[in-house]
């Protein structure tokens, strides 16, 4: 007998029927004997719908308020699961957020979680109950309610996991599990059957959509078995968690790949120390999240420099990035959308090298050019042109027998 | 300045055209210098959709999850009316049922206000803010979410009024106040400016549908002043509050009808002490509520027994009065659903005799015979046929000058 949390995304509770198919998932998984807890996310596009709403009905949008709002998303299916349990003879009590005792810091749309008080659902446990928790929300410390952001319900059901000490933390979504590259892009590519916490992460951060990041440096944390599979099939999926020797032995893992960013360069930089420092600190004051970059070496006292930023922000970027360009006497500055990213991951690079060199003769092979680099200890990625990423991942993937 | 509580129903708020009309008055009551309370109900069908989707996932339909599932309605139209008041300059805050300091007893789905710790609006108000709280929700003694039943916004408006020792409480509703008479039947039916607490009762309990009659009760007791009015005119509507002289003046003040009823006769009905109690307590018991009850004189030891149920409990009534009659060896039962009531209320019934035999002389005179009588201090009402119903208030409505 284990301690299940089961966390079901918003495709998985799409519509009546979906649902129903959940909560006979969940009282088949009680029915063994398993203690359960689920997490939901809000159905299909509820938030979507919510957040146009608030448009039409305001332009200020207060953070606080949008969190009220959006919070009524998961209200909705987690209560109807449990109706549809309470039909299957399983006794299923909903909490949101606030009720499982989730507490996060103040920061509207995008709050952290400081601490879980689960008494409410041991004591749910305790009574053979379900408890069905809302993903994606909690209450602040100041007791106003508060979201997550993106991929919060999988953060939620993680941190879950952590606090009651769960054996496993199954995540259901609509894929089944995580693959060796995008099958859409790859026929090729399957299913990995495990893989590290480091890997999940470089992939999350590269383009794998499969899980939030946040949820997987949480998971990594608090040494939490994620397990990601189908709520479609039912099959299992991809095991998360800690490196063990057989995982060790893959030196590439994955491919991911990216096409959400765009590449800006600001030519004709002065070499100076602290440029580049103020230039990004710009650019993370207006919220952007900096990815890759890359510094040519100086001619002259002069240098370009190269960053990535997601596509959304390119406006704000080139705002930000030509006011400093002025303030500090660069040349120009200009934005490249058609750009891609392919990454390889594995935990095995860390003892294997000449895997970059690969990497590089495999693209040129391809006559693919190669215009960004960046490393980390088991993840190489490189941006080319957005029209050569399919045949860069298609390469990749024969060259390194995955 | 005055603290003024205002509600605001499903139709008021029904879509973001109608949000932002709300808003724009709220804004301009805050900004001539008053404190304002808003309370919200659901947008539109907003309750009768969850309702709907909660009967397609389940059949048990337990009364906690489908509570949690209703209060979502109104965090949905709380927040984007604080949202719009936003946009106006005006500080909203958004408070749930639970936030607001609402505590109820257990009873889901029909919950009861037990107490009101309004701290948290008291210094959002403080603050310059305008609280705009979650109608018709709380949370109960063991901390889950419960809501009040039909009519529960209004109930949680005037106990909200009552707690924070409001001026007014402002019920915004599609009509512009509590008529004469139903306009739709009777086209001479005009707006009453002033009525008390008691004739508004009987209005409510007998057919009127502009207050719920548990929020008039709360009213009455707590002394306080409502004023109900059109959040589509805007205009001044009618006010209900302690009964004066100027009020006493009038013997008649409206009529009420209703068809919502049937009629249920047992005859044969052995005419021994205890069994008419038999008869009320078995139909009590399923939940049924009987609204009047007439006994015919008893000829040879036997009586009928008439009274009227709702139409929805029909079907239920039937079948406990059947089982009743067969243990006490009653003749028959019969259920007769072309049935309507007239009601005349006015608080200068009490010292005015004679309204009675006019009532009766009135229909009468329109040949509309008369099944079924009730009476109470200040209301007369009376049983006729279905399709009589308009002409008995319209020939009524002319004899009593109204």
């Amino acid at each position: 007998m284990a301690l299940i949390v089961q966390k079901f995304g918003g495709t998985s509770v799409g519509d009546v029927d979906r649902i129903k198919a959940v909560a006979d998932h969940v009282a088949r998984t009680k029915k063994h004997g398993n203690d359960v807890v689920v997490v939901v996310s809000a159905m299909g596009k509820t938030t979507d719908e919510l957040i146009h709403l608030a448009n039409e009905v305001s332009h200020s949008l207060p953070g606080r308020e949008l969190d009220m709002l959006l919070t009524s998303g998961e209200r909705i299916s987690m209560s109807l699961l449990s109706m549809a349990l309470a039909d299957l003879g399983i006794s299923a009590v909903s909490f949101t957020g606030s009720q499982a005792g989730i507490i996060t810091d103040t920061d509207h749309t995008r709050a952290k979680i400081l601490e879980i008080h689960p008494d409410r659902l041991l004591q749910a446990i305790r009574e053979g109950s379900v408890p069905v928790v809302a993903g994606f929300q909690g209450m602040s410390t100041t007791k106003d309610i508060t979201t997550l952001g993106r991929g919060g319900s999988d953060t939620t059901a993680v941190a879950l996991a952590a606090a009651l000490k769960a054996d496993i933390c199954e995540i259901y979504t609509d894929v089944s599990g995580v693959f060796t590259a995008d099958p859409r892009v790859v026929s090729a590519a399957h299913r990995i059957n495990e893989i590290s916490y480091d890997e999940m992460l470089e992939l999350a951060a590269s383009g794998g959509r499969v899980l939030a990041l946040r949820s997987v440096e949480f998971a990594k944390n608090h040494h939490v078995s994620l397990h990601v599979r189908s709520s479609f099939t039912w099959e299992p999926g991809t095991w998360v968690r800690e490196e063990n020797e057989e995982m060790e032995q893959a030196v590439v893992s994955a491919i991911s790949h990216d096409v959400s960013e765009v590449k800006v360069t600001i030519t004709g930089v002065p070499d100076r120390p602290g440029i580049a420092a103020r230039i990004f600190r710009e650019i993370a004051d207006v919220g952007v999240n900096v990815d890759m970059i890359v510094q040519n070496t100086s001619t002259e006292g002069l240098t370009d420099i190269s960053f990535t930023v997601p596509k959304v922000d390119m406006a704000s970027t080139i705002r930000v990035s030509n006011e400093v360009a002025r303030e500090i006497g660069a040349r120009d500055v200009y934005a490249d959308p058609d750009i891609a990213r392919v990454s390889l991951v594995g935990a095995g690079m860390k003892t294997n090298p000449g895997v970059t060199a690969k990497m590089f003769e495999t693209l040129a092979n391809e006559g693919i050019n190669i215009e960004m680099i960046s490393t980390s200890a088991i993840r190489i990625s490189c941006v080319v042109r957005e029209d050569a990423i399919e045949r860069a991942v298609q390469t990749l993937h024969e060259a390194f027998e995955l």
